[in-house]
């Protein structure tokens, strides 16, 4: 009968850890080289995409639908095909999509920098501001976190659950403090938790009353199509729609990429918001740019055509992810279950398992896998300023591995979790 | 023998403008509809690099040749190639340089903002500072002016000579007055006059004294390759050299851009500079951005291969080109020589031709040409905040007409330069 570690005797945990120890040596001795410290597609799924490249490559093949030449100057929302393409992945008119290069978070980056310096549509530019805050719902995705420390907008962490962040939380902070201007959502298959907002959440979003006139949800929406099972699926409720609906049309950005689409460098970008919004970045992406890479737009949406083609696509990248997933869940399941020293939740899509250990293991458990070669993402990351609290929080990325580097990788991984908490129980 | 306008009498100016009325109006009924505001490429020229866009559409073309999968994320800086390819471009060694999409307008103006919110190199933030001013080279590249005017930088018109700005006041200004940080040029072929600094121009720049510990140079060499001649060609001294021997390592960013070389929408951009400028900016860069389209890079390292074969391509550009410079200039020479009311400048590169009509003329010449179906960049836009005090300066640029469309657009050009300075002269 399996024991819970906190149940075992000072004596058997120190017979078990010594075991583990010798093991964990052994383990080292292959000399393993592995970087599971990104979200990045693996081989095999860029390879899926390779005849995106070929998309304009023939005798006038570079003319967008209503006639511009993609090759020359021009065009900042993007050519309609693209927009079209976007607008239905992100489920709103093509009107209020703004197509950009390859980099959603360099539009986030811009989006708050633009902030920053010249305001939201007429509001007090940031800069100018004693204090601008931003709520932070953690775990999340540490570049989002990263943006908003570099322009010294102060983060406030907000609890996430199983529904999405802690909507009273929200609520009482946009809806009282003026010094709060935004949130940084995941809103589906959460990096890196792999949680979809509840449709409750997202009008609970949509209902808000900001204090800031200024305040605007940077939706961040990812995973839109990222699915890992065909017959189950989370839907996410339009956000766009709903703030309308509510009153507040221009309180939302919905961003997307391709990254995890096609190419992760080397693909389109886009950013979704009310007519005013779109009007205001627009003005201020003049100044900017002399425009965007119309070609890549084409041969997007050349070889996509619509969202049943990128469903059609998404479904080949699950059959080549699913399995490592699962590999990374059955890991655990069949390691720890039942041993009381860690936490996950089963993913239906998106890119990471999120991995709770007993609190003030995650480093130990980061640094032994590290000296045993595996780099994972740094303990903390997934909180803002990079601090765990509770010292945690792991973010496990299965995509890029091949499955028998995965499978080196989670067996040294559970042993980690074991030393660790092991070492933690013993007060070593 | 033909008199200058200014020496015929009030009825001889009267007489021959009604007959160029008459003229304007038959001209007017032709119907024309042209745009020759901005400098664009023709399909001709875009042509010529379709292949560009077949370079990496085959099995395994993708890898860079450090074995960069170009297709998936990272590679801040660039893939090597185009670093290489780029440093031969812009004379300086590859570990000097940061390629990125393509837009340097996009470059520019991310050095401008980074440099308004997180200061230069550990200076103070600009938007913290009470004022920041610019020097503008004038005419200069309205799209330049438009960066600082938009951030609210005050900009100070510095007069072109023919070896380059008016280096006198550029060092008065730079080596006195803290406010000023920076200075717009572009030093090769400068739009839109075509004057290529001195080497006595760029060693005075080299050696300025900045009162300024964080003024930079923004020394945009958007037209490094852009000979209309083979036999003709000016020769720019290169200018980070200059800075490193004169102690001045860090006081300048060079930019380039491959939107009239390869594809105007399409293209490739890269900035030049100091080891530690490059390391200040690859931090903020991190923030900003997942990386760059190194499948792009890819295409144009592949395609190009070296500056020979740069060149080469710039040489196809030119035959294509060159008649249409030569047809603007032979309308000019052939209409206006010995009139008195216009100076222009015969250039030898770069993308356009700058008329100088006589002072108060340059709107109504372009209000004329509008009227008839020809749209010119605005009157004013050569200039800071788009004020031409002496309202004479007119960009033309031939290279996006077609051979038969110039004529007809010249055509009607030197009628309405004739008609605007009648008018001008009589007092209407």
């Amino acid at each position: 009968m399996m024991k819970e570690y906190r149940e075992l005797t000072k004596a058997e945990l120190e017979l078990m850890l010594n075991g583990l120890e010798a093991e964990y040596e052994q383990q080292k001795s292959k000399g393993l080289k592995l970087d599971m410290s990104r979200g990045k597609p693996s081989t095999e799924q860029l390879d899926m995409g390779n005849d995106i490249l070929k998309m304009v490559d023939y005798e006038n093949a570079y003319f967008a639908e209503d006639g511009t030449d993609c090759r020359n100057y021009g065009g900042l929302t993007g050519i309609p095909e693209a927009r079209r393409l976007v607008g239905e992945l992100l489920d709103v008119a093509p009107e209020y999509v703004i197509v950009r290069d390859n980099s959603s978070l360099n539009i986030m980056h811009d989006m708050i920098s633009r902030s920053m310096s010249h305001g939201v549509m007429g509001h007090t530019p940031w800069h100018k501001l004693d204090k601008v805050k931003f709520l932070c719902p953690a775990p999340g995705y540490d570049r989002h976190f990263s943006i908003t420390e570099y322009y010294g907008i102060e983060m406030i962490t907000i609890p996430m659950t199983g529904t999405g962040p802690d909507m009273d939380l929200v609520e009482q902070y946009v809806n009282n403090d003026a010094d709060v201007k935004g949130i940084w959502c995941v809103p589906k298959y959460s990096n890196p938790q792999g949680i979809s907002y509840s449709d409750e959440t997202v009008r609970r979003f949509a209902r808000l009353k900001p204090a800031a006139g200024d305040f605007r949800i940077f939706w961040d929406d990812a995973y839109v199509e990222h699915h890992l099972y065909e017959d189950d699926r989370d839907e996410l409720l339009e956000l766009l729609g709903e703030c309308e609906e509510a009153g507040n049309p221009d309180i939302a950005y919905k961003f997307c990429s391709f990254s995890k689409i096609s190419f992760a460098g080397a693909g389109i970008s886009a950013i979704a918001s009310s007519k005013a919004n779109l009007d205001y970045i627009l003005k201020s992406l003049f100044f900017q740019t002399i425009g965007p890479d119309k070609m890549n737009m084409l041969r997007h949406a050349k070889y996509f055509g619509d969202l049943a083609g990128i469903k059609a696509h998404m479904n080949k990248h699950a059959d080549i992810t699913r399995p490592k997933f699962e590999a990374v869940v059955s890991a655990l399941e069949t390691e720890l279950s039942g041993l009381g020293i860690g936490s996950w939740i089963k993913p239906k899509g998106g890119y990471f398992v999120s991995f709770d250990a007993l609190p003030g293991c995650a480093k130990a458990i980061i640094a032994l896998l590290k000296e045993a070669g595996v780099v994972m993402t740094p303990a903390g990351a997934t909180f803002p300023y990079g601090k765990d609290a509770e010292d945690k929080n792991i973010r496990i990325a299965p995509t890029f591995p091949t499955t028998g580097e995965l499978g080196q990788a989670m067996e040294l991984f559970v042993l980690c979790v074991k030393i660790a908490s092991a070492r933690q129980l013993l007060g070593q």
